[in-house]
């Protein structure tokens, strides 16, 4: 029951001998998200132990060359390491276009390509346990981020109500969703004696890049994990400004504004000597911030719902 | 007067944790040449403390991805560090087409690629001390080696003789190209009395990927260093046939015929457990065999000609 995420790259525009540019895998319970897929992403795969051919979603946030040059070399590999399975890409409209434009000088592929476009505040991906959104944000391009959530979860029943009253399997499924209990004896049982509260609905929000928009507080409200880019600092907030990025400033407002759990932050323009410059911007607005390196792994545990 | 290669990328068609696919930067006396640019050539360079924005000439052997999909980040990243200068890019035919397809998506860069394609035999880059031949290979899409050879170098003349005859700047290039000399007082002396031999030009030869080619070996005849791919070993010499690679022995007979003074082999395909396997195999053939990692550096020192 895991939900995981690795970072596979934390740079900004330019790579550096420490970081690759953007990319993140989330492995929610072994379902892999690519999300952005910068050069080199199948190198940092191998690096990790992470296997590229459990991935079928890639999410891309934006045709930056920073955000997807590595998509190129992975699904050529994923082609000769024999891949048929279909494989899903979420991303901007020129996706599609882009894509055929380059796999008629490096293709064809053996396996299908399905493009989705996403829409500002649509459900892009839903399966039996998770969906995703898509929301705009607001840079140079047309540009999405991505909220991963775990689908609310059923209460648990406790095991030794099931032995005591004889539970069949089809009252099983109904406590579990919150009715009460009838015994054989014609007892009521409430649902609380019986259950337990759900697990957490676990969620991560993916944020970059984007200048600041205090509506995407609204979006990732509550979530446990947020990634939102800071490239700058509020020094260069101009900058930030004219070239449609965040300050870690902004991104700790955004995260305190919408409560989340813990703050990733990461994209940090090189022009800048440390990373703790950009954690103690962000720290003094949202303490529980931390920087992005190529490698960092963050689970959010399961526990039960307050 | 450096002739370094540097191997930016050991790997065949896939990456491995260990290797990037296949890069290699030639310096030639501060000149700068990319041979082929796999995916994350601007990571290892980096890695490998050489700059990018110094390369001005880029060879690409052929238009599979493990060979060129670095390209894209590094025209990308030279962009955003403020290139000006024209880059060239020497390849085959679709390489503009392709190149320009692929801008219309993610340029347009702030300097000019001006593309060279090569032809059989003929020099496709030439400077006062430099050239570098082209020659086909047989691969399964138009396939070029590349051979990089310092140009005839003049005789040096012995400074004590130019002290002691007071010989002027004029007769001094002539002296270097091989005249004698005839001093104030009307006395012959004879060029080998004044100059040492020349320093010998050095050479290095780029060939991936080919299919043995007995006529490769007259190419690249007497280079100091060659590289050769060598993808299979010989159990597997029909796979070799069939994909149009070769075996550590092909490669080593290559060298062997060509009695060239260094081999260097690499491109293994990760189907076998060992580098030693295609060593082995090698040495036998030819002795003076290195097979490449990434971050090698090979230089070839300054000698007399013989």
């Amino acid at each position: 029951m895991s939900f995981e995420l690795t970072i596979l790259g934390s740079s900004s525009a330019l790579p550096t001998s420490k970081r690759f540019t953007t990319a993140h895998l989330l492995n929610i319970n072994e379902r892999f998200f690519l999300i952005d897929c910068g050069e080199g992403v199948q190198i940092q795969l191998r690096k990790y132990h992470l296997s590229p051919a459990k991935i079928n979603h890639i999410f891309i946030s934006h045709m930056h060359g920073d955000h997807l040059f590595g998509l190129f070399g992975l699904l050529s590999s994923l082609g000769m390491m024999g891949r048929k399975a279909d494989l899903n890409i979420y991303g901007p409209e020129k996706m599609e276009e882009m894509m055929s434009s380059h796999l008629n000088y490096f293709g064809p592929l053996p396996f299908s390509l399905i493009y989705h476009v996403p829409e500002h505040g649509k459900l892009i991906y839903e399966d039996s346990k998770i969906e995703v959104e898509a929301i705009d944000l607001l840079h140079r391009t047309q540009t999405f981020g991505y909220i991963f959530r775990e689908k609310k979860k059923l209460l648990n029943i406790k095991k030794s109500k099931i032995e005591k009253y004889g539970i069949g399997v089809e009252d099983v499924v109904k406590i579990k969703k919150g009715d009460d209990y009838v015994s054989d004896d014609g007892k009521l049982i409430s649902n609380s004696e019986l259950t337990m509260k759900p697990w957490h609905s676990r969620s991560y929000a993916f944020i970059s890049d984007s200048a600041f928009r205090a509506s995407i507080a609204d979006k990732v409200r509550g979530v446990d994990l947020l990634y939102h880019e800071a490239t700058f600092l509020e020094k260069d907030r101009k900058l930030a400004k004219q070239t449609l990025h965040s300050t870690a400033k902004q991104a700790a407002e955004i995260a305190k504004r919408a409560a989340v759990d813990k703050l990733l932050i990461g994209h940090f323009s090189t022009r800048y000597k440390s990373d703790q410059l950009f954690m103690d911007e962000a720290m003094e607005v949202f303490e529980n911030t931390v920087s992005v390196s190529d490698g960092d792994q963050f689970s959010i545990p399961l526990k039960r719902e307050d």
